[in-house]
């Protein structure tokens, strides 16, 4: 018995390491190329296409589990972001963090948009907005900000210069140590009252 | 001989009108829904399936068609506008035009970019860049614009602007109407020196 109760703890072992190597293989490769194949995530990992398929039933299942662990680690992210204090310098500290997570995950979420149903990837967008927005409303409120433009046209242009930024160093005409002091000063510039 | 002449220059004149049924057809189409199939295409042109692949031999082909046109229509529309003067004036006259072509076209892009080779797409936007880019070097060079930041970085804060508005207008959280202003507006706010 206790020499099979430790075999099972091996399995189980070593079940949590391929898994791991998987999801870590994966999120890796779809962040490049999207249409990353099952079989280059398997090869990545140093595990066969069977033993994947024993743990994720479909591409889809296993992007699933990609993009829960993306807006988990997201989440973890920003919620150490101190939000107080002046609103200009708060949306700076919050858009540098948001910054490396739109870059590392971004072309994940396109990855994830061509499986994914929408419902799901509204999730991926919908927290890290209301964080944005609660900023948004206070700097409004304390005149920092315009209030004479939409709220959701701010939130916005927010959004469309994190993606650019992203898109830009992909392209090579911005390099990514650049991009956060871009991204914060262009998105300051935009609101400023 | 005349009356023959007659009916092929009848046969002619269907043709093209089918040709243009079918066009006008597939941009529309294609510009809401950029999965839109060849059969919801005839059928909108008013012409049968066979019709349609009589003057298209695929859907890649009426793509292209559909592109080209687009371009056309777009160099046209850009050629139109009164780039002298001050610089930021004249980025404002063609941040409104651009608007209204992007809005138009957009996701007639996102279409063609499913069918269609990168080359093609790049061809899309590099004449429109092109004509950005020159007011750009102008309105820095006159110190209206920054030009401590890198202008491929400014060229890329007005295309995510400029697709911002269209995505925010596609869900309803600005008006077609209020796009333009406020495109102009956060485009010269954020290129500011």
């Amino acid at each position: 018995m206790r020499a099979s109760a430790s075999a099972d703890r091996g399995k189980r072992a070593d079940a949590r390491r391929n898994i791991e190597a998987i999801v870590e293989a994966a999120t890796r490769l779809l962040a490049v190329d999207p249409d990353a194949s099952v079989n280059e995530i398997a090869k990545a990992a140093g595990v066969g296409r069977v033993t994947l398929y024993g743990h994720f039933d479909s591409r889809t299942a296993l992007m699933r589990e990609v993009a829960d662990r993306a807006i988990q680690q997201t989440d973890q992210a920003l919620t150490g972001v101190d939000l107080g204090g002046d609103p200009r310098d708060a949306l700076g500290r919050l858009l540098e963090v948001t910054w490396q997570l739109t870059h590392r995950f971004g072309a994940l979420v396109v990855a994830a948009s061509h499986t994914l149903p929408p419902e799901a990837m509204q999730r991926v967008h919908d927290k890290p907005a209301a964080r944005v927005r609660t900023l948004l409303e206070r700097g409004r409120d304390a005149g920092e900000f315009r209030g004479d433009v939409p709220i959701d046209w701010q939130l916005s242009v927010v959004q469309a210069i994190l993606h650019g930024a992203s898109t830009a160093v992909h392209r090579g005409e911005i390099t990514a140590e650049a991009a956060p002091v871009l991204v914060r000063d262009t998105v300051l510039a935009a609101l400023a009252a």
